[in-house]
């Protein structure tokens, strides 16, 4: 069970010292990664109590002394693992929002998408570790920042390009789709439904998000603050709506 | 240490048969709820991890065999603290809330009282624990079902008393208040936030609940759907907008 780490720096060992470290830090790369992967599987299936560093050394074939080497604790981890994999469902929801060319499509893409998986329970998880490990929550901090950063642009640029009327400022619609979505989940999981159950759930609590422009009675709720003005006003040609 | 159960069944065994049953079952409600409440504020301060059962025992001036007795064990009974005091946090809010005037003075008023303690947070811990114990998730279901059902009456009380239009249907309105709660509550304290910065997050997530039905402008962008209209038709002369 010799990790690849060491395999992958010994080969390049004899070649150009620059090509060696820049391999070394590849392979750590690599490692890490794979540390990430297992502990995601397992920490999913079976909590953070349910499962041990030499599980998922065993799991990622390493060797314990790796995960506290890149990550220092078991919670550590953890939460570094629900931080990634957050990010991650978070792009695959506006890679699968792309191809829609209506508002409630456009949601529909997105809460099927975050409720297909238990990332976001799982991440819900590694928030509520962090409130009694605050040595853990500045990257849990960058985490919340980039999910809401990159949901108020994916969904700015949603709008622009289609022209649609957002029905509320598009910063707390960003935040208030994860804010739901972590509400829905962790109730739902609690009470142990099914990913229909809480696509459906979330859909219901959600609402809608924006409206086309050109649908006569819709256009009259627009709500949208001076502030998203301009995000709306600058639709260009593309528009399908 | 004498646990006041005993005292108590004792000092009215030589009555009243009858009696001294009523006096047993209510001796048994009250060290119950005295376990609760060391329980909560233990839990609340500590987490599930950093609570022993012998810590509550003492908290609650009992023997640790009385919780194993009432409870059977400590995430039971961490589960049912966290229920209890999510549905005292739910009247609290509501009481608050029973003075204003105006849809928005109404959100901010369970707002505030919402995030002015720790229970969601507590209560959001609960549910992450029954995802990995669903022998708890009963319980959790009770309570879910309560909170939505006291939520969505209290709030159709409200929209029907001052004459006010809802958003959104009120069974949704309710439940994305207390989705969002959670949320931004589970977010919040994994980042360290105050109680006046969980309150603003939440204000701002949540948006407009409801407007009141006379002023021009705000009656336009009255969404309810049919199963509504009874809720504002109803609006008596009590009406304040």
């Amino acid at each position: 069970m010799a990790p690849k780490t060491v395999q992958a720096a010994s080969e390049t060992a004899s070649g150009d010292p620059k090509h060696a470290a820049r391999a070394t830090r590849s392979a750590g790369r690599q490692m890490r990664s794979r540390l990430l992967d297992g502990a995601s599987r397992l920490f999913r299936e079976r909590g953070l109590a349910g499962t041990s560093i030499s599980d998922i050394a065993a799991a990622a074939d390493a060797f314990p002394s790796q995960i506290t080497y890149y990550f220092r604790t078991k919670e550590a981890l953890f939460v570094e693992a629900a931080c990634r994999d957050m990010l991650y469902v978070a792009r695959a929801a506006e890679q699968a929002a792309l191809q829609v060319h209506t508002p409630r499509d456009y949601t529909r893409a997105l809460v099927e998408s975050v409720t297909a998986t238990d990332s976001v329970a799982f991440f819900a998880e590694a928030l509520t570790l962090t409130r009694r490990r605050q040595d853990l929550a500045p990257l849990v901090e960058r985490t919340i920042e980039r999910l809401h950063g990159e949901g108020l642009r994916a969904y700015s640029n949603q709008i622009e390009r289609h022209g649609w009327n957002t029905l509320r400022d598009p910063d707390a619609t960003s935040r208030r789709f994860w804010a739901v979505a972590i509400g829905v989940m962790v109730e739902g999981y609690a009470m142990g439904r099914s990913a229909e159950e809480l696509c459906a759930e979330m859909l219901r609590v959600l609402g809608e998000q924006a409206t086309t422009s050109k649908s006569g009675d819709l256009t009259r709720l627009r709500v949208v603050d001076d502030r998203d003005a301009s995000v709306s006003d600058s639709a260009d040609g593309e528009s399908t709506s």
